[in-house]
């Protein structure tokens, strides 16, 4: 297929929803020695100045990651720029991008991920020893499914860019004579885009807003979370080639490393030039970014997301399910549930009720034989990609009288691996530590007087502090019905009912709206139209 | 044609951008007694408190309009709501009228139209009397201009929400099985809208956010000027009359008259209930709707548009063109150009070099003819709205030593008309006067140094105070490509060369995109897909 071809089997495919993928999820669908050629330039990479990206005027190098699986430092740097030299550089590659076509645009764009492609094992050792996501997690976030979000904002932004018959020649009947004006409807690109990454999905949460950008004509510049660039450098070094193959500036999109004792994100964002920013991290610093006057701004902040226990048919593999999802990653997904509220008289299963301690018991022992699970644990867990996450859940737990307990099974490849086992505490609906989003492996079971008011906490809780899933098992359909009417007016998705190989916490590319932009947990949709529009103004000229 | 067909017919207008209207602007291609019956609809309605309007717990009645053709008040009283009232109705009536399908919505927003379009002469009427337009124009701009406008904002909702298959089965291949999702994708309304309406335009500018939060499903207060209500009450009592008759709620639209001695626009604006602003008028205003937080605000504001005049063929026809654009409703549209740009050097015409005080002149001239002319001047020039307008250009008119210009030729049915002839003033582009919006029948000619300063100058001026529109008048090609890009990328589009029946005033319904939304002149766009897709949110739930 040709670029042409495949973006319009790509747009089909965000209009149909079904299942579609471009890039296949399984690290076996590609060459037999990819796996030992990405693991060898991973290692070839450590201790040593990260080559290929565009570096003229750089001011240094910088770069301080750490592995989260054997707790040592990368040793890894990256040209570092002044903010005047990034703008300078964005201002210039942006008067050229701007007037390529859209055509061109997408095809160079198309080309830009197939490159990275060829990298994606490389890709997954350089986001496991930086996110602590497991291998597969990393393969699949920072290879196939980045790439399939990226491809999904190429989609709809040519889609959009070529709505309307770009040359017009408008003919009013005046009654004696006709009025002709011709007219010309451009997408005119709003300029330089700033996007702001995050230390756990480095690509992932990145590329849709970069090729957003990139598509509708704008200049990006990326500023990674300091404690997770190699991924994303790697993503941006070989778009700079293809740029380059086409004699076109390398500066069109840029790497902005900066290190924790220094940051350059404010100067970023506060300066005049930057139109618009993107931005995954937390609710703080995101509401910072949506209080700057004059942007355009997409954020991912933070969420407190609900599951609602109402009933179930079969409790082992409901538990079995929550268990995977609460594990996944350690809790370190946006996606993840933090609150499962169930009522003070317990569930209804196919086998009689469980009451709320039945049911406590059932998911913490659920989450500790996943845990344990030799094949499964270190590989579903991964590792925690910061100190603080770590320290935040045992301090919580020691508040709340829950011994921590420790991984029987570590990860036998990575002894050293920064690891905990999910914490799962019940607390009453009175309290109120579990009203704040704790974010990392912790589970609040929160015992309600109700199956009304487990609805209405998470309700609320939707609106108040935002959340980007809902899960909810029942097998009332009246009560599901009205689960679905109350959380989705509260603009929160719910998944009903997931158990076997469904999992709350995956949001598909081409498919799943990912954060809905309706409640505080972001203001913009991994990727429905206003995704890509908002980048860009149409301007009409008119011609006698 | 049924609803459907319509509507794809709309939707297929918005696309190809050629010549569409729905209903036709020509008053006589309505029927022969139709203007005699609307007149005297008018004339009975004066001194009478509105009828047809939903009522029920209203808190006595308002009005205070003024017609500045009689410069006398029309007597008519509208039921005054208290902000509570409003905000409780509008709750209420949102969660019936959300809950009805799209085609349902478009069904019946259609079938208003239809109900409104039988009041186009009264509407004319009203509009003359409140706002000060002709005639003609008010015939053409609260009906079926008006009507043409709300249509596409019905077609473009239509399209946007019906984009998504709803309801999809999402098949994933696991390699030994298939995993299947139920998914349905709902586009969720996000509430109560609110829509300021504007004292010059009281209907064109506010219908089109009206009909785009109906279509999508969200409720609407219409919070009209309380100089202008008359038109906006005809078509909204229209509106709860096509609810009623579906056995729906009156209140899914409202209107929230207020005196100017007690307004209630912050009030309602502030409220936390109200989720979306349409806010048409000026700028500082528009800066305060803009600052609130949590709403989803759609403005125009003023900007101060230029016309740059390089070179022409014909400068009788131009400045014919020029004199008619500022004298059309006696400057008062937003459209209508307030700085024209010359250099110092004058202008090339087919016949020779024209210079700068020759170009002054036969500006002055042609408006002066125009004004003048008995079959034309009263019919173009309309009556100033406001007072204010009236005494802020007589102002600069004598601050800049101009004499005052009063109208030869009154208008013979109105004598108590308040007029006042389009004022020429030159100044130079030192001055700064000219760099703020002056409202009103008031064109600066602003001697520049060189073309290439008027073009710098108007850039500027539309990034710095925005600019709704730009006309140039070029003969040289290089010239006339710089001046699209330029303005372009200041988001401001330009009418190059119109002399006839072209007028850079005019923006046409499925065509001309009014206002950009990319400078300060407003943030939104008449109508663009943001214009409806950031009134209502995607969620998609998954069911295992």
């Amino acid at each position: 297929m040709n670029a042409q071809e495949r973006i319009q089997e790509a747009i089909k495919a965000l209009q149909t929803r079904k299942f579609y993928t471009a890039y296949p999820e399984n690290p076996r669908a590609y060459a037999e020695d990819a796996n030992a050629k990405g693991l060898e330039a991973f290692q070839k990479q450590l201790n040593e100045p990260f080559p290929g990206l565009y570096d003229e005027g750089c001011e240094g190098r910088i770069g301080e990651e750490v592995s989260p699986y054997m707790q040592v430092g990368l040793g890894v740097d990256y040209p570092k720029f002044s903010v005047d030299n990034l703008i300078n550089n964005a201002t210039h590659s942006h008067n050229s991008w701007k007037n390529i076509s859209v055509a061109k645009r997408a095809e160079i764009l198309l080309e830009s991920l197939d490159a990275v492609k060829e990298k994606f094992f490389e890709l997954a050792y350089a986001t496991m020893h930086t996110t602590g996501q497991s291998f597969v997690m990393s393969f699949q976030a920072s290879g196939p499914h980045a790439n399939d979000r990226a491809l999904e904002s190429i989609a709809l932004g040519y889609h959009e860019l070529t709505r309307y018959d770009s040359n017009v020649e408008w003919v009013k009947n005046m009654g004696k004579f006709d009025l002709k004006i011709n007219k010309n409807f451009k997408p005119i690109s709003k300029g330089i885009g700033l996007v702001i990454g995050c230390s756990t999905f480095p690509t992932w949460n990145t590329v849709p807003g970069v090729f957003a950008n990139l598509i509708v004509g704008n200049a990006v510049i990326v500023k990674p979370h300091p404690k997770s660039i190699l991924p994303i450098a790697i993503v941006i070094a070989e778009m700079q080639k293809v740029f380059a193959s086409y004699g076109l500036a390398q500066t069109i999109v840029q790497l902005a490393p900066d290190v924790i004792s220094n940051p350059i994100t404010k100067d970023l964002a506060e300066n005049s030039a930057v139109q618009l920013i993107d931005y995954t991290g937390g609710s703080q610093f995101g509401e910072y970014i949506e209080s700057l006057p004059n942007k355009t701004v997409f954020t991912e902040k933070a969420g407190v997301n609900s599951l609602i226990l109402q009933s179930v048919n079969d409790p082992k593999a409901v538990f079995g399910n929550i268990a995977f999802s609460a594990s996944l990653y350690s809790g370190q997904m946006c996606t993840a549930p933090q609150n499962i509220f169930v009522s003070k008289d317990g569930i209804k299963t196919a086998d009689g009720n469980l009451t709320y301690d039945e049911v406590v018991a059932g998911i913490q022992v659920s989450i500790k034989g996943l845990a344990d699970n030799p094949k499964m644990g270190p590989y579903t867990l991964g590792a925690i990609q910061n100190d603080l996450t770590k320290k935040r859940v045992e301090t919580v737990a020691k508040d709340n009288s829950v011994s921590t307990v420790t991984v029987d099974q570590v990860n036998p490849e990575f002894p050293e691996a920064r690891m905990v086992i999910p914490m799962v505490i019940g607390v009453d609906a009175s309290d109120s530590q579990w009203k704040e989003e704790c974010f990392g492996p912790l589970l609040f079971i929160v015992k309600t007087d109700s199956h009304e008011q487990s609805l209405n906490l998470a309700e609320e809780l939707g609106k108040s502090k935002g959340a980007i899933t809902c899960s909810c098992y029942t097998t009332n359909e009246d009560y599901q019905s009205r689960v679905e009417e109350t959380m989705n007016n509260a603009f929160v998705p719910v998944s009903f009912n997931f158990t076997g190989a469904a999992f709350v916490n995956q949001h598909a590319a081409f498919s799943d709206f990912h954060v809905t932009g309706g409640n505080p947990s972001g203001n913009a949709t991994f990727t429905d139209s206003l995704f890509v529009n908002r980048r860009f103004v149409w301007v009409g000229n008119r011609f006698a």
